[in-house]
């Protein structure tokens, strides 16, 4: 059976031991003083909805599904309840602008109280997540009547956000796309017409009304992504009528059997323009960019209730006997995490999973200053730092959780292939996370040619300078490798700089991206170790040990990936 | 949609061009003369059953998957068709023993055609798979008289086999097993008892029969694996009557939904001893080296379909540009394919997949010397070296397969993800060979400490020899990074030779099966690449590509692994 206990110690050890993070939210303009014990709090309290309502909501939720009737998209009733203390608790906009009735918290607590509801059920998260993004998205561009009609509802989880871009023809490319929008002739706004797909939580039952935000061409639009405009198109109107869209099927997925994925037929909509016209591509990447960081995050949560799954049956699991002699002679055999194959499948998983805590929130933190301090070089140095570590965190916390909840699933053999026991729930789940919100590949792709090129290499440079910096705190048996992973990352960004050719670097992209997880999760691990080595109580010490498993398992990969990049250089 | 063409050409490529198997077998004692016209001709006649018959049912069968009925396990529509043209055509037996009705063919062709099914439905697979694994368990081990009654109607695919070995609170470790035998009193065999569970193909309703081979108890049997005797169990018995055991359920599981694995219930069941008393666990091995072995294949014919879908995807799929310019500038975008990042992902499952056809089928024509050569140092060389990579086939087989299959989902994007396309069951489906027939962990293990260490490494010297005989003749792209792997192996043995821990050694052995994979798969790369370039047909060329990818892409890998094995020894 899968297993989750928020991880609330270990984000109050990030956040306080790690980042002292009330000193370095200090004084924030426009954010409300946060005190230590607030965030505790909170982080207690998140825990508290996440295992008692969420988590039980996931399994059964996966066996019941949504299904599409004629009255629309029906959600599984256990998610009726979970979600009903979610909304109750208005946890969707704890960190969103309480101009429009969200708490203003910092991003920082938002990450970590997210990841435990990804952690609890992946299928339910996309709710709040993709509510959060819209919800920026339509705060960074809209009118302030938009704002002031849309926001508060969606802040506190009355209502849920969606957003819609890809069409048959268009997934990656979007300057294919072909649903338009025409002035309404009855009214303030825009008659959208199309077809889209893959858009997740599009209608369910949960809350009384979806807001959509929608990609499309206006009449006098020009071709390509220059020619795409970004439309708010709710399902109920603000008059009580049923705007035009409808679902027309659900996909039948590998996994997320509880999160519609919805083909939507927009007949006429009525929507409204959110920003200017033609350029809705720039506006949705608010919304973008703030749900590649929540997939990322939505990979670490599924891979800590992976790992813990996997110990928790580990422990009790009774086969062989440990290589180095009976670990338990009164029993009849050893519990398997005594062998070491296995052992070193959770000890890596958990690696992973923490060390992409520790980047997420860390860029929490970044996102939290970029928001709030006004322009001036520490605003640049944390959005430089943000728009570099987005492709990392969603593709590294995406794949690193694959790799982890398939781990996982080895390590309880043939149980883990069993659906009873829920762990192939979170290898199926957690699949898509690799996929959505851009594919890793367009990821590394993103980092390589808009983050690692321009300027010089302005924003890599920023992220080597803070590493090196850090590097002489850090214990020993994570200096070393960090500094040679920071070593072979800086000779990438000077290959890239000479001017390698963008067919040689698009083929070395996946590999780069991952050689740049390495260096942040090396750099967050050396960090934590040194935070670790100030401490004494049990977490310090496995915080210790893990930061070694991260060193000797995983920071040698970078050694296969300098190789490949040399070999698609060359 | 998947699509599956069996590689006919690239198989006889192997056959003639790369092995030169009429050679390699001729003269063997009681081996039929088999000319490449006919081996040429299986391949193509099995080609015909695997895409026309079985290929088809496999998408339909995962929908509509086995089912448990009062009269028991009823299977899905279409394998009723595809399994009575297989067995039309005797399929199973092409390998077996003339004297039980088996056609005499060599293992090697036998391992091509296996190879097909498994690419065209692993589902399906399983049939023939555990048959003819029991067939050899039984021909090897059992009575005249029991062989006699049920091989012959195995070998034509009458009937099918099974085999029985976990129970609840023991998989990995058999000694902990439970299920006991006792004397008959009415009859001449033995009474058995005993719950059973992840039985693949335990019942049925292809055909009138299935016979289990069983693990259990003696009466007088000591404990643990030294007390384990085997048992044929049939589910019909020669009288005609129903034997005493029953299906208490199906589980139900990630993937392979058309393959009842039952809990089956031994209440007093009817068995024959095979073999000696107590010496069930080396006789059962017979069966499991040979599942083994077909697990591996599994994994290579899942790939092979992977790959072949995913590149049959991106030729199709329009998306953005390729970065050193429009390919297709008469079309709104680009195949994807053109996209190097995709071109990597199919490039590289392409070549591990041919990496391991290339193994398993030089694996098999070393069984059919095993087999074959009276006994002598040729013999001999012949058992060591299927000893020794019978592990690597199977986990490296299996690891690289699910590696591909996941990259092929990746290549389709969103649609991966979703049903109706199928890549998603390729995931599905293989996901298992990773777990069944001992645990890839299990493979690693008994690489180390059975096949490296015993002898002073008498099994992996005749692996280097080889490959180092082999290294002048390979291309300068081949030669180079394979003999750095050699010489790495070589290292790690000399390592385990010095009398490394047995824990360190557990540690690092799922690293060291990875690298033996390396070796082996860069060195039949390098004896594909060296053909290559003896012929210049289309397939000659695209051999010669890939033996680069897997240089420039795979063989890295040994950088990573070999620093971490360092890490583990330390």
């Amino acid at each position: 059976m899968t297993v989750y206990a928020a991880p609330v110690d270990d984000m109050r050890f990030l956040l306080h031991e790690v980042f002292d993070v009330s000193t370095a939210l200090a004084g924030l303009p426009g954010l409300p003083e946060v005190d230590a014990d607030l965030m505790d709090a909170v982080l207690g309290e998140a825990a508290k909805v996440c295992e008692g309502a969420v988590f039980p909501a996931n399994a059964v939720g996966d066996r019941e599904g949504a299904t599409l009737t004629d009255a629309g998209v029906v959600m599984p009733a256990a998610f009726h309840d979970a979600y009903r203390q979610w909304a109750d608790g208005a946890w969707t906009g704890i960190a969103l602008d309480p101009a429009y009735d969200g708490q203003g918290l910092p991003r920082v607590v938002d990450f970590l109280v997210t990841e435990m509801v990804c952690g609890a059920s992946l299928a339910f998260s996309i709710l709040p997540g993709l509510t959060r993004g819209a919800w920026r998205a339509i705060a960074a561009h809209a009118s302030e009547d938009l704002k002031r009609r849309w926001l508060p509802k969606m802040a506190t989880g009355a209502w849920t956000g969606a957003m819609a871009l890809t069409e048959p023809q268009c997934g990656t490319d979007l300057g294919l796309l072909r649903t338009r929008a025409e002035p309404a002739a009855d009214g303030d706004g825009w008659r959208l017409t199309g077809t889209k797909m893959f858009i997740s939580a599009a209608d369910h039952d949960l809350t009384d009304n979806v807001v959509h935000l929608v990609l499309a061409r206006l009449p006098d639009a020009p071709p390509g992504t220059r020619g795409i405009s970004l439309f708010l198109v709710p399902k109920m109107l603000p008059d009580g009528r049923r705007n035009g869209w409808s679902v027309g099927s659900l996909e039948d997925k590998m996994g997320l059997h509880a999160s519609p994925t919805c083909v939507v037929n927009y007949d006429g909509a009525l929507g409204w323009l959110v920003g200017e016209p033609h350029r809705g591509l720039p506006a949705m990447f608010t919304m973008m960019n703030d749900e590649r960081l929540f997939v990322g995050i939505q990979g670490i949560g599924a891979a800590e209730c992976a790992w813990q799954s996997a110990a928790a049956y580990a422990a009790e699991r009774l086969q062989g006997r440990a290589p180095g002699g009976p670990v338990r002679p009164d029993l009849p055999a050893d519990p398997i995490v005594h062998h070491p194959d296995v052992a070193r499948m959770i000890d890596t998983a958990r690696a992973t999973t923490e060390g992409g805590r520790a980047l997420a929130a860390w860029v929490a933190i970044q996102l939290d200053r970029a928001e709030h301090l006004p322009p001036g070089p520490g605003r640049a140095a944390a959005e430089d730092l943000v728009a570099l570590l987005t492709p990392v965190v969603k593709a590294a916390g995406t794949d690193f959780a694959f790799e982890a909840c398939v781990a996982a699933q080895q390590v309880l053999g043939g149980h883990g292939y069993v659906r009873d026991w829920g762990v192939e729930q979170l290898v199926r789940d957690v699949r898509v996370t690799q996929i959505y919100e851009g594919t890793n590949g367009i990821q590394a792709l993103d980092l390589v040619g808009r983050k690692l090129l321009p300027d010089g290499g302005r924003l890599p440079q920023r992220l080597f300078d803070l590493v090196r910096a850090d590097l002489p705190g850090m214990p020993a048996d994570l200096r070393e490798p960090v500094a040679r992973v920071l070593a072979a990352s800086e000779r990438v960004v000077e290959t890239l700089q000479a001017g390698l050719s963008p067919t040689a670097a698009a083929e070395a992209a996946t590999d780069i991206l991952r050689l740049f997880a390495l260096l942040s999760y090396g750099w967050m691990w050396g960090r934590m170790a040194a935070a670790a080595e100030r401490g004494d109580g049990a977490l310090h010490a496995a915080k210790r040990k893990t930061a070694r498993v991260f060193a000797r398992r995983v920071l040698p990969e970078a050694e296969t990936l300098t190789a490949r990049i040399a070999a698609a250089a060359a």
